[in-house]
C-alpha cells in the first residue's frame, strides 16, 4: 500500500457503560449493559455504520473484588460481563463486515479449547474474528484449581508457547483437506490433515484441530502488552497491537520500538498494525466538551476515588492526606499491570495532586484523553497517525452507547472528508479490512522450509 | 399440568449433515454443514417454525479418527464442528423462542471457564440456553496435557462434583443482587452475591462467577447417561435426559427406572422430562419410505461398514468372517459407552447377520428407527407418550436440511391435529416451554434450610 493510500483504522473498544469509571452513573448509560445483550448489538451495528475496522473486549476470567471492603464492591460495575466468544459469535449474525477481537487468557484457558472457540467464530463470522492475547495480569487463581497466580516471567513464557500451539492447531487443516465427493465416498484427504505433536515446556496436545481451516486462514491475533517480553511477543506472533501512550512522543517511541524489531522475526512493518487508545470527549464547542467531561468526573463517588488512589499505591499509608495533597511517589516493582503502573508512576511524578491523578485515571486508566470539539478530535488522531505514533487507534468511548454513536456521526464524517478514513469496506473478511494476508498454512510453509534447505 | 393437557416435547439433534453415517453423500444432504453457518442458521429456524422445544448438538473435544488407517480416515465426515456455545450463541440471534441445548465434557473443560459461557448464552438467548452434561467416553486426553483419559467411574465422581459445582456458579449472584441506583452510585447490593467457597475432590473454586443470575436463573440441565452412575446422575441434578430405546418394553423401562429414582432426591416426576431419540425415515408412501430407506443404507461404504463393526468388536478378529455371516457375540466390558455397548450387544445376540448388523447401527447409532409414512411416525411417537415411555423426543433426521424440514411440514401437524402438540410457543424461556420451574437460587433453599433446622 503507498503511503498516500494509507487509511486510519478504527477499533471500538467497547466497555459495557462505557470507559469512564463512574461512567454507568450518567444518564446517557444503559446501566444494565453488562448482560443486556441488546445494548452489544447496537453498539455493534453502531461501529459498523460508522466503518470501523473491529470491535473489542477486554476481559478477565474474574470479575468481583471479593477483597475490598462492602463500601466499594456495592459501588462497582463490574458485576457481570459475557464471555467475549460467546458475545461475538452472537452479534456476528446482525452484522455484515465489522471485525470482533476477543480477548482469552494464555495463563486461565486450556489451548485446544481456545484454539476452537475461535475457529469456530472465524467461520460462524465468515472471517471477522481475532484473538487478543492476555497473560491476565490480575491473579485469578483461587477460581482454577491451581497453585497460586504464575510470575509474569512465568506468564510470558506459557503464552509463548500457547500462541505457538494455537497457530498450529488453526492451521491443522490445509484449505483444501476436505475433498466432499460424494460419488466416490471420499469426504477428505488424509494427507492433508495434520498432527501438531506439541511437545513443550507447560503443554502437551497432538491435535489435529477439530475445525477445518478457517475463512482468513486463521484469526488475527491481537496483543497489548508492553514490558519487555510483551513487546517481543507482539513483535513475533501480533497483528494489531493496542497500545496506551498519553503523548505523542511516547506514541513515537512504542510506535519505532515495535516496527524496528519485526525484522527480527522475518517480518515487515506493515505486518504489525499499531493502535493506540483515545478517549475521547465531544462537545459541539470546546466549552461544551470541557462540561461534558467535568460532569463525568464529578461523578465519582469518593470512596472509589481512593480504592483507584489505593490500587497503585500499594503498601502506602495515604491516611494523612487529603485529595488536594501532592500525590506522593508510587512504590516501585509489585506484580500489578507494569506498563499500567510506569504510566501511572510518570503521571504522579508531574507534581499532581491526588485528586488530579485519581481524576485523570478514572477517565481512560491511562489512555490518551482528548476532550474538544469533533475537528479537534479529528486533529487529535491526524497527528499521531501522520507522525508515526499510530497505525490507527482503539476509540474508548466515555460513556456508552452514546459515546460511540456521537463518534460514528460526528467525527468519522471529517477524518472521511480528509481522506484519512474509508468510505466504504475494503473486503468481507477482518484482515481484508486492515490489509493483512491470509497466512499461507504452517505446515505448508514448514515443508517449503525444508526443501529449501535440502 | 393435568394429565389431558400433556403435550409432546420436541427437539432436534442436530448433527452436521444428518445422523445417518453415509447422510453426507446423499444427494439432499448439505455436504460442508460442519462449518456452514448458513446450514445451521436454517435447521435452527426451521425448528422453531415447527414449534420445537430445542435444537441439540452433540459434542466430543476431539474430532479425528487419526488411530484409523487413511481409507476410513477419508470417508468420515466428522472433520469440523463448532464449538457447540459459540454456534448456538450466533443463532439465538436469528430466532425467538427455540431452546438451545449446547454439550460441554466434564471431563475436559473447566468448570468456571464452562459456567461462564453457558450464562453467557442464557442472557444473550434470553433465557434459553441448556447444558448438556456429559463426561466424554472417548479418550482425548491426548489434546489436553493430561496423564490419560480417566476411567468410567472416576469420571462419574468428578461429573457429580462437576455440575453442583457449576450449579453454585450459576447461582453466584441473587436475582436482586444488582441495584443500579444512578443517584445514590449504588451498583450492586454485596450482601447478595455469593462466593462458592467450593473445596471438593477434583476442584477448589472460591467465586462468584463473574455473570449475573440469568433469565431462566438458571441454564436448563440435560443428560444422556444410561449406566448406572449416569442414571443417578440425572436423577440427582437433570431436567432433561435424552436417552436410546430401541423398544417400547425397554422405553417403559427406562421411564419408570428414572422416574422412581427421583423421590430420593426430594424431587417429582416433572421435574425430570424423559426424550428418546427417534431416527424417522419419511415416505409418501410405506414402500416409499422403505425404498428411501434402503436407498441411503446402500451409501455406506464397505470399508465402513467394517470400520463400525470393529468398534464394537475391540479386540475380535473378524477377517474370516464375511458380512453375511451370522454375528459373532460381542466382547464383554470395555471403555467404549457402556450404555450403547449394551445395546448393540442387545442387537447382536439377536442372530443378524454382520450385514444387518451394521445396517441397523448406521442408522442412528442405536436409536429407534421408523421408517413409515407421516401419519405413521406420528403413530409410533404417540404409542410411547401414552404408554409410559416418553415426555418427549429428540428427532434425528436421517438427512440434513431434509429431513427435518420433512417432519416439521409433514409430522408436526399431524400431532398438532390429534391435540398432542402445541401450536404456539406457551412462553419465551426454554423452561417455559418446557413447563420446567425457574429454580430457586441454591444460596437462598439453603438458607431457608438452615432456618427451618435451626
Amino acid at each position: 500500500m503507498s503511503e498516500t493510500n494509507r487509511k486510519i483504522r478504527l477499533g471500538a473498544f467497547i466497555m459495557a457503560t462505557g470507559h469512564h469509571v463512574a461512567a454507568w452513573r450518567h444518564p446517557q448509560a444503559e446501566a444494565d449493559a453488562g448482560h443486556n445483550i441488546d445494548h452489544y448489538r447496537g453498539l455493534a451495528q453502531t461501529a459498523e455504520r460508522g466503518l470501523f475496522d473491529l470491535v473489542f473486549v477486554a476481559d478477565s476470567p474474574a470479575g468481583w473484588d471479593g477483597d475490598k471492603e462492602p463500601e466499594i464492591r456495592s459501588r462497582v460495575s463490574h458485576s457481570a460481563h459475557f464471555e467475549p466468544v460467546t458475545l461475538w459469535s452472537a452479534l456476528s449474525q446482525v452484522t455484515d463486515r465489522i471485525g470482533f477481537v476477543a480477548t482469552a487468557s494464555t495463563t486461565y484457558e486450556d489451548p485446544y479449547l481456545l484454539a476452537r472457540k475461535f475457529a469456530s467464530l472465524d467461520h460462524i463470522s465468515k472471517g471477522r474474528a481475532a484473538w487478543n492475547v492476555v497473560t491476565t495480569a490480575a491473579d485469578v487463581s483461587k477460581n482454577f484449581s491451581i497453585a497460586g497466580h504464575p510470575a509474569h516471567a512465568n506468564r510470558y513464557e506459557r503464552a509463548e508457547e500457547v500462541v505457538d500451539l494455537v497457530l498450529d492447531l488453526w492451521d491443522s487443516y490445509e484449505d483444501d483437506a476436505l475433498v466432499i465427493d460424494k460419488e466416490s465416498g471420499v469426504f477428505l484427504d488424509p494427507a492433508k490433515v495434520h498432527q501438531v505433536n506439541h511437545h513443550g515446556q507447560f503443554f502437551d496436545v497432538a491435535g489435529p484441530l477439530n475445525v477445518a481451516r478457517s475463512p482468513q486462514g486463521r484469526p488475527v491475533v491481537v496483543q497489548a502488552g508492553a514490558s519487555e517480553a510483551g513487546r517481543n511477543l507482539a513483535a513475533r506472533t501480533a497483528e494489531v497491537i493496542f497500545t496506551a501512550n498519553q503523548t505523542l512522543a511516547a506514541g513515537q517511541e512504542f510506535y519505532a520500538d515495535l516496527k524496528g524489531r519485526l525484522a527480527k522475526y522475518g517480518r515487515r512493518p506493515d505486518q504489525l498494525l499499531i493502535m493506540p487508545g483515545i478517549f475521547p470527549v465531544l462537545g459541539g464547542t470546546e466549552v461544551e466538551a470541557q462540561e461534558n467531561y467535568e460532569f463525568i468526573q464529578s461523578l465519582v463517588h469518593p470512596s472509589i476515588a481512593w480504592a483507584i488512589l489505593k490500587q497503585y499505591y500499594v503498601g502506602v499509608d495515604l491516611s494523612g492526606y487529603s485529595l488536594d495533597d501532592v500525590a506522593p511517589p508510587l512504590p516501585g516493582d509489585t506484580e500489578l499491570n507494569k506498563s499500567r503502573l510506569k504510566l501511572v508512576s510518570d503521571l504522579a511524578s508531574t507534581g499532581l495532586t491526588l485528586r488530579q491523578l485519581y481524576l485523570s485515571l478514572a477517565t481512560a486508566r491511562g489512555h490518551r484523553t482528548v476532550v474538544g470539539t469533533p475537528e479537534q478530535i479529528a486533529d487529535a488522531i491526524e497527528v499521531w497517525f501522520n507522525n508515526g505514533a499510530a497505525d490507527g487507534f482503539n476509540i474508548m468511548p466515555p460513556i456508552l452507547p452514546t459515546g460511540l454513536t456521537d463518534f460514528v456521526d460526528q467525527v468519522v464524517p471529517i477524518l472521511q472528508r480528509r481522506g484519512l478514513f474509508r468510505t466504504e469496506y475494503e473486503g468481507s473478511t477482518l484482515r481484508q479490512n486492515l490489509g493483512l494476508e491470509r497466512p499461507v498454512n504452517r505446515f505448508l510453509a514448514r515443508d517449503t522450509q525444508q526443501q529449501r534447505s535440502a
